[in-house]
């Protein structure tokens, strides 16, 4: 080991004992560890367990049958105890993806502790890492000019809220241009919030890229809060620091859609950006798909673009709602699609429990002769999904 | 439980087993939860385990002798096994403070899996709660007006770098207004990067507290990356996703010093700021502290305000480097304090391993009659004491 400072040597001793442990004692372990041949391997530090497993989404599914038809759940692997407590484990060959996995310490689910990338979903966090040289390169940060990202705070009287925070990307150059730009809005799913696209997502790593490429136009794009009793992601709000939940009030009673021109004209007065319906896209995954549904049919000259990403689509989701943003569906789509939006985009995964209610609303679209265009993917609900939906949609806009 | 929609039911057996096992099943847990006396209950479901403790920081510290002085390491507490594989803590009353921890089951570290709120510190992931009704209510997200935190890529040809991350809080009212801000530098320390201030330093909410209550004027703070070698923080540059390190190249031989202009430049060109002396100010903690000491002394007419936080401040702490930042340290001196800054401010904790550093110091001031503020706090180098200095620091800026 090179020989530390004076300062480096006093500096570790005031991190206390785990820190040092960490950085020089027996965890001082490298995990994940992405070979060469692209399988990955993984290690930790357990002396006193009996039994390690990893449960990750590059393992081989477990299907189960539930009333919505069969789906995919994670499966686990064992770990083999090496020398000194270590124990370890080696994937299998990885395509290139991101991909998310957690450790079980004698059936005790835990973070990878030499690894400090993690993704929270809703309550729970997992470790992730990404295999480059296919798919996940849009994902990874590159060597291209970056975006800035930024959590700004809008009022939104349409909610009766004086502050509520989103996340807005503005491409490479937008600060030092003077041009106008136009607009994705990207909403998230349930129990998701205004962090969700840029950290599940990837948001900005994938513009960033597709920019940099010359595949998408520079844009802005707009992360608000779609949980409409929400001001802000968990522990960004007052007395919010509780366990995040995927059951939020005021998500799909119309609130969230109505409101949204309140998003708009925060963009619009803020940013230097294009205003017409041409230059405004808004797409949402799940939930987020529900809305862009519904708000760019109850606006339905608002949007030339809509992503609808394994969205839900029919509003029997919200049974017992009582809205004018969900009556006469097919009615606000004819006024839509009268002057139709240059693109109206669905993706669904063929295991998605909304497979079939994504294929009942391609129904309404079909009978009346509206134009979409409609990709099918494998895999369920899952981020995965909608990374490559957003990688596959903004190619498209605004072209 | 309420009944659940059919989508809820749908959306939750697609989150796969783990997360419906949390939300519903043994682990659903509440972990940490703040008790109406300000003691507070840790619980974890860990059927199979035979010891569970906790490890915080609000557990008395164990007093370690070292070459450097007094230190205070952290002490573990005992769970207590109740019903149901579920085992139990609570702590003594608890003055108002953002308190870390992490739990040790049968010796293994792992996080609250009941807790989603988490800090890094280099490569150490620790839980975090906050007690209010006292200091932390300045850390706290309050009912208040909330600035502006973006993540902004700048040009360092000082560097040698197209491209590297910085952190820009604007106070809340910057968008709508006209007028021009006065600006903070503020700078972490050795293992930080541009996250470090407003995730474990909470800037945004201590400037957004101060500025609502009348404390502070209305400022801009900047946070850039101290470490010169980096690009941004680990996982947001390219092949970056590795196990943070304290030990980063180009932190103290010179080069971040000379090229902070590059930092003031991009701000000055693309903010509303004030670019004289009077408003700007320059603070950072440990490494940070003593890149504040000497680019305010290689810049003498820059920073109308410094702050020096448990702030390296001999070039002892890199010996062997040769750079003129660092040559002449009293002569540099003399020229800033010829026109002095209106604030030069120390603050260090009684048993911080810089104390006698600080102390040395502080000897050079005094023997010149150069003024400066000092405030000693109890403690160490810890994230504590430098949201405590942050506190009285900003209040005394640009006035």
């Amino acid at each position: 080991m090179k020989k530390l400072t004076l300062f480096a040597s006093a500096f570790l001793l005031s991190l206390g004992s785990y820190a040092q442990q960490a950085l020089w004692g027996g965890t001082n372990l490298v995990s994940p560890q992405i070979n060469e041949d692209k399988t990955v391997t993984f290690r930790i530090h357990a002396p006193k367990a009996s039994k390690v497993e990893i449960e990750g989404d590059f393992l081989p599914p477990t299907k189960v049958d539930t009333p919505f038809g069969p789906q995919d759940i994670p499966s686990r692997a064992p770990f083999k105890e090496g020398k000194n407590g270590v124990w370890e484990y080696t994937s299998s060959v990885l395509p290139s993806e991101l991909y998310s996995y957690s450790l079980y310490v004698n059936d005790l689910k835990m973070p990878d502790p030499n690894n400090v990338y993690q993704n929270r979903d809703i309550a729970t966090m997992t470790n992730i890492f990404l295999i480059g040289g296919g798919q996940a390169d849009n994902y990874m940060v590159q060597e291209v000019p970056h975006g800035t990202v930024a959590k700004v705070w809008y009022s939104s009287p349409g909610l009766g809220m004086e502050a509520r925070r989103m996340t807005v990307y503005t491409p490479a150059g937008y600060e030092s241009s003077k041009k106008k730009y136009p607009v994705l809005y990207l909403l998230h799913g349930a129990g998701g919030d205004e962090n969700a696209w840029t950290e599940l997502g990837r948001a900005a790593q994938i513009l960033d890229n597709l920019i940099a490429q010359g595949k998408a136009e520079p844009m802005i794009v707009v992360m608000p809060n779609g949980n409409g009793a929400q001001e802000a992601a968990p522990g960004e709000a007052p007395n919010s620091m509780v366990k995040p939940s995927f059951m939020n009030p005021k998500t799909m009673d119309g609130a969230i859609e109505k409101a949204f021109p309140d998003v708009m004209k925060y963009i619009e007065k803020n940013y230097r950006v294009y205003t017409d319906k041409n230059h405004r896209a808004i797409a949402g995954l799940s939930m987020g798909g529900f809305h862009s549904l519904y708000i760019s049919a109850y606006y339905p000259n608002k949007f030339g673009y809509v992503g609808l990403f394994s969205a839900a689509t029919s509003k029997q989701v919200n049974k017992g709602v009582t809205s004018d943003v969900y009556e006469n569906l097919e009615d606000k789509l004819a006024v839509q699609f009268k002057n139709a939006p240059k693109l109206y985009w669905i993706g669904i995964g063929k295991t998605d429990f909304l497979y079939k209610d994504n294929m009942d609303f391609r129904k309404i679209l079909d009978n009346n002769g509206y134009k979409y265009t409609y990709m099918e993917t494998d895999g369920g609900h899952i981020w995965k999904n909608w990374r490559i939906y957003l990688t596959e949609f903004v190619p498209l806009l605004f072209k």
